[in-house]
């Protein structure tokens, strides 16, 4: 019985998140729809990361098993066009037996984009948080600095965040510029409800001014919620890729640029 | 009287492009009716490039005189405001007396976006043409360097363009690659009608081995239509910014992006 690995990319602005709700709009509801029809039967479909309700993702991945013998590339074309417009598969591969896409995940790499700028955006406002203030780019990079590393995360946790322990190791909290886009790129082996936005908020919050460096090392020391910043909005955050180790590397590929690369 | 000088970004989308026409949602409709607000009075604004329906702009640039003496801030402000959602002023300015946005330029940028992967994608359908084809880089490289220069572009233009003479120089058309996106940057003193369009199309056609290196020098050479490409569609095509001479140098200029670059 074959295990599939899909990588997806979706607009999240018209789900309610990534987990299966009842009577709700969601990717894996929406997954589970589309592969039900391309595999003939039901599956369960398992997500790397439960994006929040309006997060993106560019390479989000996911998991299933079925008795069905496909082609990855028939695979991938099924669900681009079962689940259209708003989520695609820009990869399917057939992955070694037992591979379970939250599980096996090693990592997760995010990314929240801020418009820097005092006009909106006609064309980012779906992908990016506008901030019209000026940002002090040293400070935020003091802050992002601090938070690399293995630290308690519990001041950066949604209220409601059902994990047991919030100690999580970031590997890279990096600022890149391109104008007029200030991203956040946020890679680490695990990650609490709301924690990037929280990051982002937080960050935004010393650009401004309106916290110090020294607040957010308070927040790491004592895990108190306040003394973060607000949960910036969802609609900033993609989920862009997840790191798996090398014993999960998948045969018989159909990437999505296959071929593309003349040069 | 002064003169004012806005740079524009806007979603082409829902507009049947720049030039005003009854009945229709124009760029330059909702412009003219937002400046009749804002400046309390009728007002003729120009345009640097008369947009085809659908096209969008990063960086265009109208003018308009106006007997109202404005902050520039404030101007930026009340078009940002009044023309929401799919139209914004990035920066305003008093310009020189006498300043023409189209008579006055003296070159254009224009960026056409080429999704290069199979799978669509959610994210980027608005403003990328989707490829789902291998192109040949170094094909699409060597019939791109043949347009570079001054040329008759008799056969890069559309069949109702009603311009006198057909001989433009470019001088830029670069490949950009920023996977998954493949992006034409077209530099120019002048452009006929869909003519960035009709390149794209072209160089997508050599790419893809439906037309050679030759068939692109034989259109510039003979100025027959049917030597180049199709018309690529316009949601790849995005006004990037218009080039003027330094003696237009505006004063009081409220740059979109004031104080936010503090490192």
């Amino acid at each position: 019985m074959p295990t599939y690995r899909l990588v997806l990319e979706y607009d999240g602005a018209p789900f309610a998140g990534w987990q299966i709700q009842p009577g709700q709009l969601t990717v894996q509801g929406e997954l589970t729809r589309a592969l039900a029809v391309a595999m003939r039967h039901e599956v369960k479909v398992h997500g790397a990361g439960r994006t929040d309700a309006g997060v993106h993702a560019l390479g989000q991945c996911a998991s299933f098993d079925s008795q069905v013998e496909m082609a990855p590339y028939r695979l991938r074309a099924a669900v681009s066009g079962l689940c259209r417009p708003f989520i695609t598969a820009v990869e399917a591969a057939i992955a070694p037996s037992g591979f379970h896409a939250r599980f096996d995940a090693l990592g997760k790499h995010y990314r929240y984009q801020l418009l820097c700028r005092a006009a909106p955006s006609p064309l980012l406002c779906a992908t990016t948080c506008h901030v019209t203030a000026s940002l002090d780019r040293q400070a935020m990079l003091e802050a992002a600095a601090l938070l690399v590393g293995t630290h308690d995360f519990g001041a950066f946790r949604a209220a409601d965040c059902e994990r047991g322990t919030t100690t999580r190791t970031l590997s890279r909290v990096e600022l890149v510029e391109r104008d007029p886009v200030l991203s956040i790129e946020v890679e680490g082996d695990g990650f609490l409800k709301n924690m990037v936005r929280i990051i982002a908020g937080t960050l935004v919050d010393v650009g401004r001014g309106r916290r110090t460096v020294d607040d957010v090392r308070g927040a790491l020391d004592t895990g108190d919620r306040d003394l973060a910043g607000i949960t910036a909005p969802a609609h900033g955050l993609a989920l862009v890729s997840v790191r798996y180790g090398a014993g999960w590397i998948c045969e018989s590929r159909a990437s999505s640029s296959r071929g593309n690369r003349k040069l």
